[in-house]
C-alpha cells in the first residue's frame, strides 16, 4: 500500500488535499494522471451503463439539497453513527471503534480500560492493563481481558471507564447519534428554513426527479437513471487513502422495475453484470468477491443487498453495493411532497421498485491501481509498472525518438505524435536514455510506446513496444493508427 | 427565454432542483439530454484546452477547503457582497440593488422611499412617491425623484428611509459585508478549527497544488493546469435560469508564465483563442462580444481582465473572464503556508505570473441553447429546432424505420442502430409518423436522421436527413459510418 501511495504522489495521481496547509483529513486532490485515469473510469462506466443501454438515461442533479428532501429520505434522522464524546478533551469516537474491558485480578475488578480498534488491539490492551495495575501498585498479572464495544457498556460501567484521550475516569458520554451529512445554509438569513445538506449519496437526486425524467422522456419499465457525481460524508475516521474519504464520487444507477417483476432474478443479473464490468477494466477474479448481506443485517428498506468486494492491501472491502430497495425511496418522497410518483401502465398505476448498483469512483480508482501495481525485472533491471487495462490507462501511447540530438528523428517522431494525439491521450518524450523513458511509461501504465529509430528514416517503419511483456514489434507508420486503435479503443 | 426554459423542462434538459418540494432557488438539475449536452461541452473544452495542448495538464481538486486556504486566498475576508438588513422582517437586500430617494414638494422633503432595482424602477418609484404623499394628505405632485443606491445613504438618511419589506421608517441597517461562501464544518467537533468552505471557484485548488504538479510532472514554463468542477456561491439573488446559480460548474485554466514574459500579448492570445473556441461550438459572432475591464475597476490583484460576453435574451452578460492575475495567488498561499511556491529555471527562481481563462459551464450551456434555438417552417409546418453544432449535440444520429408495422424495416433499422451507437450517442425511434419523429429530433438538436425505407430493403441504401435544411441524401449503409463521422466527430 505504501508503494502505491508513494507512486500516486510521485507521479501525480493523487495528493493530500491542502497539503501545503498541513493537509485536510479525508480529502484528496487528483493530479494530472489521476484526473485522466479517473475520467476514463467514469466515462467507461457511463458508456457501458448509460449510453449503450437503450433503457437507461443520465442525470446530473445538484450536490446541495434542502432539508425537506433529506428529511423525507430518512437521512436527517437516520444517517448517523453512534458516537461517544470525551467531556474533558472534546474528542469524539465512533462507538463501534471504541472498546473497553474490566481489568481484574483473580476475578476481582481493579479498574477499567478503554482502547481504540486496531489489528493489534488485544496485545495493546494487555500491555495497557499491566501498566494500569502497576500504577496501582498491583504486581499480579491481570485476568484475561474481555474487550467489548463501548455501546454495550452499562451506565454503571461508563462511570468507571477512562477516556482514551485523557485517562480520566467517567469522562465518556453514552453513545449519541452523530449525523454524517455536511450541513450548510442557503441564502442570507440563517434560520432553520435555510438549512441544507451536501448529498451523502447521488441516488436521492434521481428519486426526486423521477417524474421529471418520466415526463420528458419516452421510457417504459424497466428503465434506469444513472448519475455520476460528488457525494460528501463527514466521516469521523476517514482512512485507507482513497478508500474512506469525506468527499468522494459515486456512480449510481437506479433501475426501476414493475413491482410484480422477478426482482430477485433482476438483482442477480445486475450483480453479474457489474462483476463483468470490473473484469472488463482489468480487475482479475482473484481480487473480486461477492458478499451477500444476511437478511437480519439489511437496512429496513432493503430486500436484498450484495456487495462486490475487492481484496485491497488493507483487507477485503466493499467496492460497490447492489441493493434491492423496493419502493422505499419513491414512497418516502411521495408522502413528504404530496406528489404522486406513480408510473402509469395503461389502466394500472403503481410505484416502481428499484435495484441500485452503487459504486464508489475513488474506490474503483484505488482498486484499479492495486490490481495493476507490479514490480518485475526486464533485461536484468528492476522496474515498477502499472498493468492498467488499455481502456482506462491515462496515457495510451508514448512516442519516442531514439535519440535526442538527431533532428530527423525528432521531426518524424513529432509528426507521428501530433497525429496520434488527436485520437488518443499521447505523450512525446525525448529526454534520457530510451530504456529509462520506457520505464517512466511503464510506471504510469502506458500500454504502448512507439519508437522512431534510424530504420524509420529509411523505410517508414517504427517499433511498437508493449508495456507488460516489454516486447517490440516493427510496423509501418501507416499501420500504426489501426494497430493502436485495436488495442486501446473501446469496442 | 420562456420558450427555452419551457423546452428545457419539456425535453429533459434542465429542471428546477427539488421541484417536488417547491424548488430550491438557484439550484438546477440536468435531465438526460442536458446532462449529455453539458458533458459534451466539458469534454470538448477538456480536449481543446488540456489534451491537445502539450504544456497543459489537468487537475481535480476537492470542493471543500479548510479555512486556512480560504483565508490565505482572501475569500474569507473579501469574497462578499454588501448587504442591508431590515431589522423588523429579517429580509436582506444587496446594497447595490436597493435604491432610495427623498420625496419632496417644491424643494421641501416630506418623506423618503426605498425601492428595489428593476427595469421599470423609475416609474414604480414615482407611483410610490405619489401614494406616500397621498397617505400624508399632500395632493401636490412630488418633485423629480433622485434615486441613489442605499450604499450612498448617510446615517441620517438611513434613519428616515422606510424598509421595502414593511414600510417601517429606520428599520434598515447600514450595508454590511455578507460572505458568499457556503460554510460547513469538518469532523465531529464543531469548533472554529473545523470550519470549512465549499469552493467559490476551482482556481485555488490549482494554486495550492502548484508544487505537487510541478514536482510530479516535467513541465516547463509557460504551462497550464486546467480543471473542471463544481463551485458554490451563496448568491442573495440567483436569477436568469442557469445564468446565476448558487451551485454551478467552472472550466478554469491557470496558465503560468515567466514574470518577464510579455503578459499583455499572452493575455490577448488567450482572449482570441477562447473566442475561437466559442465559435467552434457553434456560437456565432453576432452573439459574442469582448468587454475590457477599465483599469480603475479591476480587482486589486488583476493587471487586466477581459470578459467574453454573450447576448442572452435578458441582456449582454459575461460568459468567461480572462484575467491577468500576476503572482497574487501564489504569493498569498506561499506567505500563509510558509512554503516556497517557486519555479526553478537554472539558477533563477521566481514565482510565475498567471493568466486565467475562467468559464462557467452552465453559462456556456445556456448560451449554446440560446444561440441554437430557432423556429421555422418546413413543408408548410412550423417546427422548433436547436441548431446545435454536431460536436456538442446530445444525440448525434437518430435511426428511424419508415413504418412501425413492418418487421423487415424494424429489423434492418435495429441492426444499423446497434452498430452506430457503439460510436455515437444514437437513438432508435419507431413510433408516430416519420415527419413527427423528425421534428422530435429537430427539437433536441439531433443533426442527422437515418431512415430505413423500402428501397433500403432492395438495395441496402438509406436516407440521411440534415436537421437544419431538412434535406435528405441517399447513401449506402456501408458509407454511413464515415459520412456520420465526417460530420460529427471531433477532428
Amino acid at each position: 500500500m505504501d508503494a502505491i501511495i508513494s507512486l500516486c504522489k510521485r507521479r501525480g495521481f493523487a495528493f493530500q488535499s491542502s497539503e501545503i496547509y498541513g493537509g485536510l483529513g479525508g480529502f484528496f486532490d487528483y493530479g494530472p494522471l489521476g484526473c485522466a485515469l479517473k475520467k476514463n473510469i467514469k466515462d467507461f462506466w457511463w458508456r457501458e451503463m448509460v449510453q449503450l443501454r437503450e433503457n437507461v438515461v443520465g442525470l446530473d442533479s445538484s450536490v446541495i439539497g434542502g432539508s425537506k428532501m433529506w428529511e423525507a429520505s430518512g437521512h436527517v434522522a437516520g444517517f448517523s453513527d453512534p458516537m461517544v464524546d470525551c467531556r474533558e478533551s472534546g474528542m469524539r469516537y465512533r462507538a463501534d471503534q471504541l472498546f473497553f474491558s474490566p481489568v481484574a485480578i483473580s476475578g476481582k475488578t481493579i479498574c477499567h480500560l478503554s482502547i481504540l480498534d486496531s489489528p493489534q488491539m488485544e496485545e495493546d490492551a494487555l500491555a495497557m492493563a499491566r501498566s494500569l495495575l502497576k500504577k496501582r501498585g498491583e504486581s499480579a498479572a491481570p485476568d484475561k481481558l474481555r474487550l467489548r464495544p463501548i455501546a454495550e457498556a452499562t451506565a454503571e460501567e461508563l462511570r468507571q471507564i477512562p477516556s482514551p484521550a485523557t485517562g480520566t475516569i467517567g469522562a465518556l458520554t453514552a453513545p449519541r447519534a452523530f449525523n454524517l451529512m455536511f450541513r450548510t445554509s442557503i441564502g442570507a438569513v440563517s434560520d432553520a428554513s435555510a438549512t441544507a445538506y451536501l448529498r451523502p449519496e447521488t441516488a436521492q437526486g434521481i428519486f426526486v426527479n423521477f417524474q421529471n425524467v418520466l415526463a420528458s422522456s419516452r421510457l417504459k419499465l424497466p428503465f434506469g437513471i444513472g448519475q455520476i457525481g460528488k457525494a460528501f460524508r463527514n466521516e469521523i475516521t476517514p482512512r485507507n487513502f482513497l478508500f474512506r474519504m469525506r468527499e468522494f464520487e459515486q456512480m449510481e444507477l437506479e433501475y426501476f422495475i414493475d413491482p410484480d417483476a422477478d426482482w430477485c432474478r433482476i438483482h442477480g443479473e445486475w450483480v453479474e453484470s457489474r462483476l463483468a464490468w470490473y473484469r472488463s477494466i482489468g480487475i482479475g477474479d482473484k481480487f473480486l468477491g461477492k458478499e451477500v448481506h444476511a437478511q437480519e443485517k439489511l437496512a429496513h428498506y432493503a430486500r436484498a443487498c450484495t456487495d462486490i468486494t475487492f481484496r485491497y492491501p488493507f483487507g477485503v472491502c466493499e467496492l460497490e453495493g447492489i441493493a434491492a430497495r423496493g419502493d422505499f425511496d419513491l414512497r418516502c418522497h411521495s408522502a413528504a411532497s404530496g406528489k404522486a410518483l406513480d408510473y402509469f401502465d395503461g389502466d394500472k398505476h403503481f410505484m416502481p421498485h428499484v435495484i441500485e448498483p452503487s459504486a464508489g469512483v475513488d474506490r474503483v480508482f484505488l482498486a484499479v491501481l492495486c490490481a495493476a501495481y507490479g514490480e518485475d525485472e526486464i533485461g536484468g533491471e528492476r522496474r515498477t509498472l502499472l498493468r492498467l487495462d488499455p481502456k482506462i490507462a491515462p496515457v495510451k501511447v508514448a512516442v519516442l525518438p531514439l535519440l535526442k540530438n538527431r533532428n530527423d528523428l525528432l521531426q518524424l517522431s513529432r509528426e507521428i505524435f501530433l497525429k496520434l494525439r488527436r485520437r488518443w491521450n499521447a505523450v512525446w518524450d525525448s529526454s534520457g536514455a530510451i530504456g529509462r523513458r520506457y520505464r517512466r511509461m511503464d510506471e504510469i501504465g502506458t500500454p504502448l510506446a512507439v519508437t522512431v529509430d534510424f530504420e524509420s528514416l529509411e523505410n517508414g517503419s517504427v517499433t511498437m513496444r508493449f508495456r507488460d511483456s516489454a516486447e517490440q514489434v516493427r510496423l509501418s507508420i501507416g499501420e500504426l493508427e489501426s494497430a493502436i486503435g485495436n488495442l486501446v479503443d473501446w469496442k
